[in-house]
């Protein structure tokens, strides 16, 4: 899907909008959604992640809408989910900081909350909180499927020693496995990443089978990503699936050939500059993430652009008409780290627009 | 400066800490300020640059030793300057969009607000917003002096007429010239960035000396970073010095033979993971900015890092006994786009830690 193809919000609805800001065409994204819905197989569920937009209007939508469970990666945004009247979160990720802990405790006080380990220690720190705080959690045991970040190896002796020392505390309950092939998500070509992925698969499939044979039941088998749906109901080892960047989607998903996920997620900015060669936007890094490369623009050329702290500086032909105070777009390389640059999504839908606070983002956590 | 030469906070101090945070070394970065205001030539000022950190509690305590005036990047932090008492306040930037205007009119209620223009229509928008307002403004003219971003060229007729348009108005104020030669701030060498600087300087002068002689008093000239401190007293064209990163300084400029400014700011991060041959850390790219390269960890190797949106992968050897639970430093490479992602600093004080919030980021602004 390139930059050109894309269908561009309409900018006389946008201005009200103070820039830099981000929009969320919401017709798009819950195209997107229903399509990720679709694609499931049968025993599977979505799990939307919240890391990839952390801002709870979207995440009601996509509860509305085929959804019932999500995912998160911090212990905040497993807070923020649980104020906003979600009863079933997991924590994507180890907790072990003794704050991310509380805040865990706090979400479990009204929300069905689990989290990962891969270490006898976090077991017994999750359960030391439970017992301070009053409250439960469901624990997944991480395996390592080939990425090389956190989990156990499938065929280690602490799977399932894990299992079972979670399975001994009147306070914490098996949930089940997690593993995460992050490192096939990233490969375009579809040729080459579904055979990684069903390896992945595979790997999963023979833990699950390891506890099996151990007499642990498994209830729950999490993990994948957006560039897992288009053959996600063959990936049958996982049931819960945890997609986040399809709903709203970007460049970099955008260039793999199988995704059909139109992107929903644009950058808005106002031209400060004119000379004749080049504008400046009022846009920079502290407003779009850069860390797999630079937003695209949608305007007159496909010059490359000069990015800086606060401002984007575009080549333009000497001829072209744009001038101060016009408005135009920049599609973002990588949603997550960019809607987590900013305070407020825009989200325009047949209403019009309405601003939905980022309030899964550390922003929003406060001080002391 | 390498990141083995860094004289590390201490632990201990920090145990109360939620993680991911970032710590600021109050003791280096007074001695960091002092050492830039003993710099400065004759008929210099340091405007310090609130961008670079965005938090008003730094911004005092900067104010307080040897500053008495400040600049800003955006309307919002200027709106957040205001707010906390500080009576002089240029933005380095054109205003244009139309809630920004209305953020800088709010600033100019409490405080003498200078901007900047390239065009008139920006000095048209100043003026009309100034008589809504009721407020008035200093108008600086931003000459283009090698960056190619904004600005008017030295030996354009618009720079005379934008000073006269400026002087026109009964609402606005001319206050002088901005140049910024960013372009060369980013010279490492000090044999080559010397004389890059030295011509932006000769450019800057002539532009001045072509508005003494067209008949306009010049007050202020801004322009120049932390990156021409060394040799800041030789730049006499300029008055106004709007450094920012030299306070609390990154990798990046820690890695220029001539900056003697030691880093003042880190990353404080929790081990999640521990594998024979790694660890993970509870902090990525949404808390560290990566647009100039990764932090380096101040660790036991030098190995690189693997960064991922919540995440740091460092090999370790076997051997190490870094365990889940122990904390350890990152030192960014930019400093600005990772404050940014921040809502709090913890300053390290004789007195101890104290949070201080980063107010004057986007994050801060509010939603509608």
């Amino acid at each position: 899907m390139s930059a050109a193809a894309t269908t561009l919000p309409p900018l006389d609805l946008l201005s009200d909008v103070p820039t830099p800001a981000l929009v969320v065409d919401m017709a798009k994204a819950r195209a997107n959604h229903r399509r990720a819905v679709a694609s499931l197989g049968p025993g599977q569920r979505l799990r939307p992640h919240f890391k990839a937009h952390k801002c709870t209007a979207l995440a009601r939508m996509q509860l509305s809408e085929g959804a019932d469970t999500i995912c998160c990666q911090t212990t905040w945004e497993a807070v923020v989910l649980a104020g906003s009247g979600i009863r079933d979160i997991m924590v994507t990720n180890q907790v072990v900081d003794r704050a991310a802990l509380d805040e865990l405790a706090e979400a479990a006080k009204s929300a069905a909350v689990s989290a990962l380990v891969d270490a006898p220690v976090q077991v017994a720190m999750l359960e030391e909180t439970a017992r301070r705080a009053g409250v439960r959690f469901g624990v997944l045991v991480e395996i390592d499927v080939g990425m090389k970040r956190c989990g156990v190896s499938v065929d280690s002796d602490a799977l399932l020693e894990l299992a079972d020392a979670i399975a001994a505390s009147d306070l914490l309950t098996f949930a089940g496995l997690q593993s995460y092939d992050g490192h096939n998500a990233g490969i375009a070509d579809p040729a080459r990443r579904k055979p990684a992925a069903m390896e992945a698969l595979a790997k999963t499939r023979h833990a699950a089978e390891r506890l099996r044979a151990h007499g642990v039941a498994v209830p729950m088998v999490a993990g994948c990503a957006t560039a897992h749906l288009p053959f996600i109901g063959e990936m049958d080892a996982w049931t819960d699936i945890q997609a986040g960047s399809y709903l709203v989607m970007d460049q970099l998903y955008g260039a793999f050939p199988d995704l059909a996920y139109p992107p929903a997620l644009f950058g808005l900015a106002t031209v400060i500059h004119r000379s004749p060669e080049r504008i400046v936007l009022d846009i920079g890094l502290k407003h779009i993430g850069v860390d797999n490369g630079h937003p695209a623009w949608v305007g007159e050329t496909a010059a490359p652009l000069r990015f800086s702290d606060e401002h984007t500086t575009i080549a333009v032909a000497p001829e072209s008409d744009i001038a101060v105070g016009d408005r135009t777009f920049l599609l973002p390389r990588h949603i997550d780290p960019t809607i987590n640059l900013h305070p407020t999504l825009w989200l325009i839908d047949e209403d019009g627009v309405t601003p939905a606070p980022v309030d899964g983002r550390m922003g929003a956590r406060g001080g002391a």
